[in-house]
C-alpha cells in the first residue's frame, strides 16, 4: 500500500531540479530596514536558506552506511551520468531517486493536502532519526529496462526474530521499492495485493539488495516482481509478486 | 516472518508469572556494609527494582490510547476473568499477552542469546519511545476459539500515503498478530508466506481489529488468515493468508 502518488513524484522530481533563486521567486522574502542597505539584503538573502531550505536527501550516503552499503552505492551511481567517447558527459542508464521524510511537505500540493493531514506525521521508512537505527536505502531506476533497485542496510531496531529482521520490516521495503517503481511507471497507484515468500531470513545489520521488474500492465493493473537477495547475488531472501491499482488522488484522501 | 519462538513465549508467560521474591532469589543483592542495618536492609531490597525491575508491558494502556482504543481493551480486558454464579473469579476465554521492545532480555534463553546479537537490537514494533507515535496494540488470546484479537491504533509515524498508514505497517501488524498466534498453536515457527490484499487505506490515527484465525495444520504447516477491519467491524481494510513453518531455534541462530 505504498500508493505512492504520481503527483508527488513529479513534485520530488521538480524539487530536485529548484536552483536557490527559484526557491526565492516561490517563497519572496519581505523588505527589512534594520541596519542599512547592505545588511538588509544579506538577511533577504539568507532567508530562504534559513526557513525554506532544502529538506534532507536521506537516500544520500551517512556515517552509518557500512562498506557494502557503499560499494554498491557506488556501483549504481556511477552508471547516473556517463562519459562519451568525446568527453562529454551524459545521463547514464540509472538514476537515483531522493527520498524524504515527508511526501506533501516537499510535494507539489502540499500546501494545500497538509491542511488535512495531522502536522506531525512522517514517511514510517524515515521516521527514525538516528543514522543506521532502522531503514537505510537508496533507490536507483533504470526506465529502458524497466527495473528498480534497492539498496538496502537493515538497522538495530528492525528486529523480529532474534538477531534477524522482522519479517514486516522487510515487506515493508518491499511495499516501498514496488509502489515507487509502479508510481514511475503508472502514475498514482495503490498497493491492491502483496504476495510475499520468505526463503530465507536476513541478519540485523546486513546489506541486501531488492530488484523490481515489471511483468505487465493490464488496464488500471500494474503487476511487479520483486527479489531480496544478499548483497552478492548469492542467497534469495525473498519473492514476492505484487499489484498495484491506478487511483484517482481524490480516491485516497476519501478513504474509498 | 515474525517467527516467534516458542521458547519465548514461554518466557514471558513464566516472567508475567514472577513475583518480586522470586526476582530477588533469580539475582540475589550482594550485602552492603554501610550506616546501620536498617539502611543495608533498605538497599538490599532496593536493588532488585533498580537493576531487576520488571519490565514495560507495552500492551498496557498509556494516556495516548484513544477513546475507541480503550472501549475495545476494556471489552476483551473484562473476559479474561469472570464470575462465576458462586461470585467466584476464574479464567475467562480471553487472555491478554504482554508485549516487551526486546524478546531475548526478558525471555528464557536470553542470558546466553544476547551474547550472540547486538546489545542495541530492539523489536520492530516496540522501537519508538515517544507513546501513540507508532505501534500502540494489545493482543488478547481465545485458545478455545483458537483465535486471536489484535487492537491496534496507528500513530502519525507510520505514513505511507498521505494521511495514510504505510502498507508495510500494515504488513507489520498482520505479521506479528499471525506469527504470535502461529506460535501459540505450534510452537517456534518462521513465517513463509503472506499473500496480502489490500481492500481499503487505513486513515493516520484511526483504531482498527485485526482477527486472526486458525485455518488448518498440516505436519509442519500452520496456516492462518487474518482480516483487518474498523473497529466497529463494518469496514474491511485487509484480508490475509499466513502460512508459518515450525522450525527449531538453531535453524534461526544459523540463518538457515
Amino acid at each position: 500500500m505504498a500508493r505512492s502518488l504520481g503527483r508527488i513524484y513529479k513534485g520530488f522530481q521538480r524539487l530536485g531540479s529548484l536552483s536557490s533563486t527559484q526557491t526565492q521567486l516561490r517563497h519572496p522574502p519581505t523588505t527589512v530596514s534594520v541596519r542599512g542597505t547592505t545588511f538588509v539584503r544579506t538577511m533577504v538573502q539568507a532567508l530562504p536558506s534559513l526557513f525554506f531550505s532544502k529538506p534532507r536527501d536521506f537516500s544520500l550516503p551517512n556515517s552509518s552506511w557500512g562498506s557494502e552499503m557503499m560499494r554498491l552505492y557506488e556501483h549504481y551511481n556511477s552508471q547516473c551520468e556517463v562519459e562519451t567517447e568525446e568527453g562529454e558527459k551524459q545521463e547514464g542508464p540509472w538514476r537515483r531517486l531522493p527520498s524524504y521524510n515527508r511526501f506533501l511537505k516537499y510535494a507539489t500540493g502540499g500546501v494545500y493536502l497538509s491542511k488535512i493531514i495531522q502536522s506531525k506525521a512522517r514517511l514510517f521508512t524515515r521516521n527514525i532519526r538516528d543514522p543506521g537505527a532502522a531503514f537505510e536505502y537508496v533507490l536507483f531506476v533504470n526506465s529502458e529496462e524497466q527495473k528498480c533497485m534497492c539498496i538496502f542496510q537493515a538497522g538495530h531496531l528492525l528486529e523480529g526474530p532474534p538477531g534477524h529482521v522482522h519479517g514486516g520490516a522487510i515487506a515493508t521495503m518491499i511495499d516501498t521499492v514496488t509502489g515507487t517503481h509502479a508510481t514511475i511507471l503508472s502514475g498514482p497507484v495503490m498497493t491492491a495485493n502483496l504476495n510475499i515468500n520468505y526463503r530465507r531470513p536476513i541478519p540485523l545489520g546486513s546489506t541486501v539488495l531488492l530488484e523490481s521488474s515489471l511483468d505487465k500492465k493490464e488496464g488500471r493493473k500494474t503487476f511487479i516482481s520483486c527479489k531480496v537477495t544478499s548483497s552478492d547475488g548469492s542467497k534469495l531472501h525473498t519473492e514476492t509478486t505484487a499489484l498495484f491499482l491506478s487511483i484517482n488522488f481524490s480516491q485516497l484522501l476519501l478513504g474509498e
